[in-house]
């Protein structure tokens, strides 16, 4: 196990006091408590605050101590949220008050939750922190669909990309440099899709190139979608969070009897848990 | 716990039976016992016979029934070891007998896992299976390291790879495709860094971009090295398994104080467990 104490282990008190807390960033996984970690599980049971993205499900929660204080400090759109700023000054304060904290992400803590911002203030307060890893849920989805997500025979990487991140307006140049053994993976692919697939196709990927969405994988509301890159643009918005998987991978057949599968002209859902 | 009824109430032999046993693709995190989800738990504590990868550790296993058997189906260079298609037999064969089996894998199952190839048996044998995500080891170095494969300030994407796979011989094309603000994160780079390395520089890469080896993330022998790309040919083999991870995010300072820092000159270890 990491040990970090060295790091804590400071005379200098504007580096923290022997009083002060600790702080968990903790991966709550794709939405399933039993896909917590047990070390995860764990720290949510012995925190006294909880502070986490709108991601994480009332079940997760119900796992933390009756006694600990909850907040949300999630920043969906469309509601008045907490900046990073004030997030980090909550999770910093509550730790230097002695609290034991476990600030909650979605998935893995290291993708796509701005862990950056929270470690770098971490490390200016002097407060010990500590990551703990958790599934992410493009992994969830792959499960869930039963594909693999590399194949040996004809899928040897795979490109992560965040949805919101996939439009000319935030600089993002398409997708001429994917290499035709990749799997890509969109998180979150939200309002972009269409251009996201215009830009797929104009980047040489076929049209017939098998896609797969998976909207809130691993948990009760489970919904698992196949379709082609063709008919991504005009595919209606997947419930969120999604998890939009492209690529050979995704033509693998999955658990669903072959009469279940309709056409691939026409987009369907199966396996709704 | 797993049944080992006798009886034959069987109507389909062909697509199993109501006596077969289940399999269960199930992911052992990166090393560390308590990154087993809850669920990965559950399923080991509760099969009769376990199919495990070299990389799952004796920690992990120590976690199966005492009465379950556990086979090594391990497939390691220099060892002789079984065929694929020999372990797609044996996890058939051990569900057909109607045991409960827990097909360990290393990380996650659906990445470098050939669990592509494992799916395509079990689907074809009519045994039910279902598959259990885990933590991938590139989480557990990010998380060792205390640094985040994405951010949103410089770094969108994550490009995963096998470094078996990034050799000419392989047919691999190079790095000239990787955006500037990716994190790329190389699995078991092992015999291919000097190739990987000429590749990310001959691809524009600059010789001073952060570099990360993680050595046997999570586990009591885990080892971080600091290093940049343009050392990257003339480091020394890291202790397998291990994960690299290339990018500005591997620049982000670590949980270590500026102190224990060492020249970028000169590779280092530090933070080791």
């Amino acid at each position: 196990m990491t040990t970090h104490s060295s790091a804590t282990k400071t005379t200098h008190a504007s580096r923290g006091s022997e009083t002060a807390g600790q702080v968990y960033l903790v991966g709550a996984g794709p939405g399933d408590p039993e896909l917590l970690t047990r070390k995860a599980l764990r720290v949510l049971q012995s925190s006294s605050v909880v502070l986490h993205d709108d991601l994480v499900s009332p079940e997760i929660l119900a796992l933390a101590s009756s006694t600990a204080t909850i907040y949300n400090v999630g920043k969906r759109c469309g509601r008045k949220s907490m900046t990073q700023e004030e997030i980090n000054a909550r999770m910093i304060g509550a730790a230097r008050e002695g609290h034991t904290v476990a600030r909650l992400k979605g998935g893995d803590p290291m993708i796509y939750g701005r862990a950056g911002e929270e470690l770098q203030a971490l490390r200016a307060s002097g407060i010990k922190f500590e990551v703990i890893p958790g599934v992410t849920s493009a992994f969830a989805a792959a499960a869930a669909a039963q594909i693999p997500l590399t194949d040996r025979r004809f899928a040897s990487r795979i490109l992560f990309l965040a949805g919101h991140r996939c439009s000319a307006a935030n600089g993002f140049d398409g997708f001429k440099n994917v290499a035709p053994d990749s799997t890509v993976v969109i998180y979150m692919p939200g309002e972009n899709i269409a251009q996201i697939a215009g830009q797929l196709k104009a980047a040489g990927m076929p049209a017939a190139t098998p896609c797969l969405a998976v909207s809130r994988a691993s948990t009760p509301r489970q919904q698992i979608y196949h379709l082609t890159l063709g008919e991504l643009r005009s595919a209606p918005r997947w419930p969120a969070p999604a998890i939009l998987i492209i690529g050979e991978v995704a033509r693998a057949p999955h658990i669903c009897s072959a009469e279940e599968i309709a056409p691939r002209s026409k987009m369907f859902e199966v396996c709704s848990g």
